[in-house]
Parts: C-alpha cells; structure tokens; sequence
C-alpha cells in the first residue's frame, strides 16, 4: 500500500433537489461512483457529474442501486433474482454508454446503500449482482467492503476487487458497518475521520464502536457527499503527514 | 420498394402492468421497438423483450419517451435542450448495452407518442433528439414520420432514416396522424387496417380522414402492440396477395 | 352467518396500463377495496370508481399499501414506524375526502398485498397501521385476515373487525395464505374457488394446500380482480344453493 | 390594508432529499402552502409539517401541483380536465385528512408552480381547479395571483379570494411573474426584497423588471422556502418601521 484512493457517491441529485456538494469533492478525490437514476440522479445530473468527472480525471465508477428514490436506496427491497439482475444491467448500462459518449470509459462497479450491504453478506444476492456486471462487461473491476465474504465471491469469479473501508463511517467487530439508524453510525467530527484516516493509512488498521482495533487492509477508502462535513475532512488529508500517497484530482 | 418491414412498439409492460401481448405479435414483424423505462418498460420487461427479439430474429430498435409513466408517454413535457438530451441518452444507453450484453445490436431508434410528434414538426427538438443519438453512436438509424420535416432534419444530419406509415392510424391531409383524443384516431376494423396496408403497398398512397389520397412512400409499417386487433391484422397481412415482399420473423 | 360479504380490490389501474375487469365485477360484489395510488389507482381511476361503486351501492372500503407501484404493492418495504403510520393516512384520507365529495362514505380499510401479508402476524407494525386509521376516524372498520393475530390486536384497539376469507387463494394449514411466488397459491379453475365458497358459506370450514380442514369463521369473502375467471366465479356464486344470502350489488 | 400576511410555500423535502430550511422560517410566517407529495413533499414530511405548523399557529393551505416529481411542479403537464380535477382533489383530500387527523382545520388552497400561473391565465383550466376544491369544501379560501384573471374567476365563482404578491420575485410590467428560466427572476439581494415588501406595504405598488411602477394590492406576501436569502429577509421585515402589521408567528 503506497497509494490510497479516495472514492465518494456523486451525483446524486434529483432535479431541483440537490445532494451533496459535488463541486467542492471532486478535486480532492480520485473515483467517483455515480447515481445512475434509481436512488438519486437522474440524466441530466448523471451527464453533468460526467462532465466534472473527466475534467478533474476522476476515474468513473458505476453506483447502482435498489429501485427507491424515496429511501434514497437505504431500504432492502426484495427483488427476485431475474429482476434485480436486470435492474443492476439496466443502471450501469445507462451510464456506461453516457460515459462512453463522453471520451470516456466506466471503470468499476459499487453497489449503492442498502444493496452494497446486502450482497456484502447474501451469496446468493451477490452472485447474481456479479453475473450482471459480468454480462455487460467482465473487465469491469467490483468495489466493494473490504474483508467481506462479497470480497472472495467477486475474486473467485474473476474480477479485480477494490477493496473498500470508510472515512466516516463507525465500524463494528465484525468489520460491518453500523446501521445507519444508529447513534454514532457517522462519524461526528472532522478529528475523528482524520485519525481513523491515519490508522488505516498507517496501520492498517481501525478502531471499533466498542474500542476494540481490527485489521483493515484496503485500496480505496470512500467519504460520503451528503456528509457536511466532507470537504473539511478531504482538505484535512491533504494535510496529514503520511508515508502514502493519497491520490486525488488537486495533486 | 420491393419489401417492407413491419415494426411494433414492444416491451411496454411495467411491473405486474401488462401492455399489450408481445407474444402473439413477435412472429409477424420484422422490427421491435422495445421501450427504455420511461413511458413504459422496466429492466426485467427489456431484458426479457430483447431475449424474445433476438429467438424470433428481429431486429431490435430503442423507443426512448419522455419521462411519464403515469401518462403512458403520450402527453407532451416540456424539457430544456440539456434535460432532453441527457434523457434520451440515458434511455437509449441503457438498452443498447442490454442488447449488446445478450448477444444482440441496437440498429435504430424510434421516439415514442408525444415526443415522436414533437419531433416530427419541431426542428429544435427535432436537432437535439438526433444529436442525443449521434454522441452515443452516429451509426443508428432513425425511424420517424415518412415525410415531416424531421426525415429531412434527419437525413441532413447524416443519419439513414427509415420512413414510416401506420397500418392502423388514420392519416389528415397534411401527411400527420389524427390524435389519439379524436374520434377514428385508430381504425375500427381489421379490414380498415388491411385496406390501408394494401393501398401503401401497392399504390404508395394512402387515403385520409377527409376521404382524399395522399402519396405514402414509406420503408416500414408500424401497428401498435396495445390494439386490441393487432394480432388479427398481422396475421391476414400474410393472406394479402402482394407484388411485395413482407418482412416478418414466421417467414 | 346468515349472509356474506363479497369484497373485491379495484381502482387499481394506472393511468393507460389497465388491471382487472372492474365494470364487469361490480355488479356481483357488495364491498369494494380501492387502490390509493402507491400500488395501483392515481387519482382519475380513483375518482371514476368511487362513482361507479356508488351507482352499484357497492360499500366502499381504502385499500392502502407500501409505496410500490413497480412491485404492484406486493414486495415487502421496510419503513420507520413515522413512515408507515404516515404512508397510511395519506392515503386512506386522499381517499376519504374524495369519497365523501361524491356524497359517500368511507366504511372501513383493508391493507394491500405485503401490507396485508405483514400486519396479519407482525403487531408491532399491526399497531401503527391501526393508529394510522384510530388518528383518522376511529369508526371506520377493519377488514383483514380471519383468525389472525391482527383481528385480535384490532379487536383489542376498540376497531371493528370484519373476518376476511379468500375464494380464490390456497390456504396453508396455519390459517395464512400459500405466498403468491410458490405454485397453486391461486385456485386454477372455477370449480375449485366454487368448492372453497361452499366450504366456507356451509360448513365454516376451507381444505388446506394439504389437503386438511381447518375451521373458517368469515364476514366477508375476497376475489381478486386480476384474476382472469373472477368474473366466472362471481356468476357462478350466484348460482348456488346455499342457506346464506350472498350480498351483492345486483341481487 | 393594516395587516398583512406572510406566506411561504413548506413541507417539499422528499424522503431524504431536503428542500429549503423550515424550521427557520416558520417563526416569521404567518401561513404555510405545504406540499402534497407531487411536486414534493412525501406523507412523513407532510405529517411533521403539519405539526410544525399548528405548533408554530400558522395558518395551514394546501398547495397541490402538476403530478412531476422531477421537474419539481415547475414544468407545464398538460392533463385532461378529469384527470386534473382528480389530481387535485386527491392531493388536497390526502392534506386534509392529516391536518384534521392532528386538530387542525385547512384554510386555503394555493396552486403550485407551473400550475399557478398556468391558471392564473387560462380560464378553462382555472375552472378545472376551482371545481376541484369546490367538490371537497367551498368554504375553503383560494390564494392566487392579485390582479390575475384568476382572482375574477375565483370570485365569481363564490370563493374568498387572498390576493398574492410576491416578496423575493419580480416582476413584469402586466402584473406576471418574471419566468424563472430568465435572469433577473429572483431578486438577488435581501435589500432588493426588503424594498419590494416596503412598497408594496407602503405604496401598494411595485417596481417591474423595465422600471415602471404598478399597483400591487395584495393580502399576502410571499416568500420562497427555498431562497437561501429567506431567513435574513423574514428577520429583516421584522426590523422595517412600517405603518402596518405584519403577521407572523413569533409576534
């Protein structure tokens, strides 16, 4: 680990509602996984958020999700096999060919909300999440939550994996994130997601809710757009005295 | 004008909401325009659409809507240039790489109700229709009315445009179709519907509400999946006696 | 049990895509549930039943469910309580006010599809549904699943209960309904829903997917309108002779 | 004229996407127009609005719009006169319900977006909207455009009619708002708004896009919730010395 990527959820606006800050992120990261209209997003924010991507050689990532715009994608919907591995083509397939129209080129796939942590753990639900990306494309690599059984489903089946920890995100024991709906889910200062930045960055490793330090080996760490305190932490790493590159479009 | 291509608007069927019976139709035409979500169509219906065309041999055309779902794509919404063009893009992209991803290849793209209207007559939609298209692959081609101002739009654009009539729509005298609120919008009889094909196939003509004859130069003949007659009249157009060949998938 | 309800879910079409055949069932039930727009239903095929269930005197119940129109209302979505209890009362108000300005009444609710399925064995999410309907109009009644823990909660709440039975659907020996997905979960022919009628209407008893009997104590027996032979069912009730009076709008 | 009413237009947000900052501005209001789920605004984010509302004692409108999620209720869908009169009748019935569920009682309909203005000028459509409420309670008052056609309409059609004008919008010299697509269209300082509200509070009258003055003789002012400026003009008015009563919650 030399090098360290920084990846974030953009483009997930919808119309006149706005999500996040895109425009203050995208030059202190390196990937970007975009909406692509099931969650957030729609056309003309996914073309624009397109746009911003290559003009800060931001590397595109897909960012599917369950079919729900009300919960923003955080709700588990039960979809069959056929219907989920037809919605999963259906999003990266939109944004593969905008990206493509554009001079560009769709990089990875991450899993959006809900949906990343249900195939985390449901084998069942992952294979069929591969088996879409895998018919649209198979060179396409899968980010996904470091150390998951996900991680050895996706490696068995040929794709390069990026494996993936969180900036602001509280972890539990078992390398799982806390839920959402939980007190202290998201990390609350911008000291906090500095020092679990520094941990894994220079240890690899990351302190638990309940105290307790667990290995994190990981190539890409992921900050959220709708966290307020984004731009604040992403300046901060710039700042940090690190033996690692931190790889973002600014530098 | 030795064969014609009879085309359909297929795969518009929404969750449980079952829009006209593809089944029965598929072996009668040669063309499907299969619907990308936005007036109809969700991914399980596209997938499972572009599975049937590909097993019946028929050629597989996007029909991108505006964004109504609730209005069946047949209300007019009015969008900027950038909404337009992001959506058609998204819509088309989204399909193409679906076919693609089964073995298939998108060859062109019909707009749908409203929006194929608009088009039809209005030069500055029209231009940003075809230029959605053009950044995604200049090498589709465009299906549109036979004889409007788009087909010239089109041509001049580059594009190869296939002019289409309608088997079962009643024409006005200045070469458009009656709207669907009016009264005999759609013929009423098989025998209408056949009688129409007859005079296009073999005079190049077509007679309209007002009872005049008007030229009807055309490549393809489009009936619509959701009247109820469709599959009747498909299947006397192979009884018809005709120095024409028909395209269609039985034969 | 001197005489039965029939009940039917209606209103469900959305805008052009049309489910079930309700002007051919209205003349035969003497109950109906209206879709309230996050299943089935918008606003005009709402407004036009209400009008056509008061033509036939039909009782006109709300017939709320998980916001899904894609899933048909039948996938389970997991909501906050605050969600759900105001998910509910929207819709049965939207409903109710729009009921009592055609110069009706709103009598009672039945939960749809999932939402049924969930508050039938889930108290605490039977609870909120309730406190949705007691913060409306505590007098209106509650139509659900006969013997379940749900008509003992809503009994317990003060609500008044109307035991539901299904002519249509295949029991499992535990009293629920056999889920949609598995084989048989519909009757198949008319015959079979007229056996379980009779079964029901004489001898308060309904055989089992196992072929057990167990006991089946209903106010009101449900058909469902997307079924293809509901209208069949209903005509054949009709001609039973059974020591019940079997309500209907035509009778 | 020696009070005058503020009104802002609250309860967009949908699901976890945030529309303006209501909390802030409820104190310096004295009516709201909350949202019914159309243009935004989900049941959850109704239901705690509505609470607000009655906490705050700000007098509560319905304000029902195009059914376009997407475009945000500010893009013209053209509907049939059946389906806009059920459109608006389920959006204001749903209100409603939910406000008198929580004791409270729904003074006022105001339209929203491109529906205000699309029948502040259009005459069959303005009797479409007025037939709407009318079915659901003529005694609920109408809040339009001053001096609109509208405002003659509603009238003679037996409703009171609240007379708007607008703090943070100019104006063109026929009365009509400058279209929002247009430069100019939201006053760009808090100062400029503070002297629109001065004038037309003072003088009855208003300074146009090109200069001139007309009579602005109003009821209610208002003030867009989504104005990043609306907190500082709200304080602001409280500071004028004016020779009238502004109503506000916090007085």
């Amino acid at each position: 680990m030399n090098s360290i990527d920084i990846n974030c959820d953009l483009g997930e606006s919808f119309g006149q509602f706005i999500m996040g800050n895109d425009g203050a992120i995208f030059p202190y990261i390196s990937s970007c996984n975009i909406a692509c209209g099931f969650h957030g997003g729609d056309p003309l924010h996914m073309e624009n958020t397109i746009e911003k991507a290559l003009h800060f050689k931001v590397q595109i990532g897909a960012h599917p999700s369950y079919p729900d715009l009300a919960g923003f994608g955080r709700r588990k919907i039960i979809l069959s096999d056929e219907e989920l591995k037809a919605s999963i083509k259906y999003q990266i397939s939109a944004l593969m060919g905008m990206v493509k129209s554009q001079g560009g080129e769709l990089k990875y796939v991450k899993a959006h909300g809900a949906l990343y942590n249900s195939i985390a753990h449901n084998e069942k639900e992952a294979k069929t999440f591969l088996l879409a990306v895998k018919e649209l494309n198979p060179d396409l690599a899968i980010l996904g939550l470091a150390g998951s059984p996900f991680q050895e489903i996706a490696q068995n089946s040929g794709f390069r994996f990026i494996k993936e920890g969180f900036l602001d995100r509280r972890y539990l024991e078992d390398g799982s994130l806390m839920p959402r709906k939980e007190q202290g889910a998201v990390l609350e200062s911008v000291d906090d997601s500095l020092n679990q930045f520094t941990a894994i960055a220079q240890k690899r490793e990351v302190q638990t809710a309940n105290g307790k330090r667990i290995p994190m080996n990981v190539d890409s760490l992921c900050i959220h757009g709708d966290n307020p305190l984004a731009e604040k932490i992403l300046k901060g790493i710039r700042h940090l005295d690190l033996p690692i590159k931190v790889k973002c479009a600014a530098l």
